[in-house]
């Protein structure tokens, strides 16, 4: 029986040297996979009282959308600066070299909602705290933060403090 | 008793004079509106026989995972140039100034599969037209092509000709 963690592929030395990329488009890409990743996150989520699911461009809709669907619950997409066409609040965050920004419509979250914040994986934390940023300059609660993969040694955790990690898998190196 | 367009914002003007964005967002961060929408589109495909959703970046992904998990299909993103990790194929279009450039995986689609192309808008049929081309390049065959959303003014059916394209609604003008 294959499992979970099986259908990531590893990419040694991607995007740089020292850096073992984990690869989600297997996972997709078998009706089995994308079926047990999306379980293993539907599983700690379904008894979570929550109304919103945010999840970053592009990975995160991956995975965020049919946790939603199959929770009935609504999903508030977090864009790379520039594509969203109405209002938007931003959030700049460091990459190692310069800085990234992202934007939620300042409409898509409503005061005093919960919600859960869904990417595809947790490395040092950098992208999930500028969107837990967002969600708080808007109103929302930050009630869980859940990822398909962790890599521990990153210390994600960490950089999120007083929130909720979740994640189904976790890998060792950077 | 809110219907599925009326979930729709129309935002006169943007990106350019005369044209009428047709945003999505709106409908996503409603719990009964991305119901309504993903199910609308299940609808249409829950007695076609497929084995893989083909979703292009980054809206794609928002309504092609939700579908893939309910009826348990498999899911492949078609990515923007650069941004896939392993070695791709890759298919340019004309836009109204330039070219594009959407890649897929070579491995993510088998010969034979028989593939749905989910998008959020047909407009021009242009970037759905590059998307058959890298399934056919695959060896996959389009059984249908599935959008939230048709501008039949656009004419995208004409560039899709040969093919089943479906839409849950549709709007006037550019």
């Amino acid at each position: 029986m294959k499992e979970l963690k099986d259908y990531v592929r590893s990419i040694p030395d991607f995007p740089e040297k020292g850096i073992i990329f984990r690869d989600v488009s297997t996972v997709l890409q078998d009706r089995d996979g994308f079926k047990l990743a999306v379980d293993s996150m539907i599983e700690k989520l379904k008894d979570v009282d929550f109304d919103v699911v945010v999840g970053p461009e592009a990975r995160g809709f991956i995975f965020g959308t049919p946790i939603a669907y199959a929770l009935n619950k609504a999903f508030v997409p977090v864009r790379k600066k520039g594509k969203l066409p109405c209002e938007t609040i931003e959030e700049s965050y460091k990459l190692e070299y310069g800085t990234a920004t992202l934007e939620a419509h300042v409409d898509s979250i409503k005061k005093g909602q919960k919600v859960v914040i869904v990417d595809d994986l947790i490395a040092t934390g950098g992208t999930l705290k500028a969107i837990v940023n967002l969600v708080e300059k808007l109103g929302g609660e930050v009630v869980k933060i859940c990822c398909l993969i962790e890599l521990p040694e990153l210390n994600g955790k960490k950089a999120l403090e007083g929130y909720d990690v979740l994640s189904s898998i976790s890998f060792e190196g950077k």
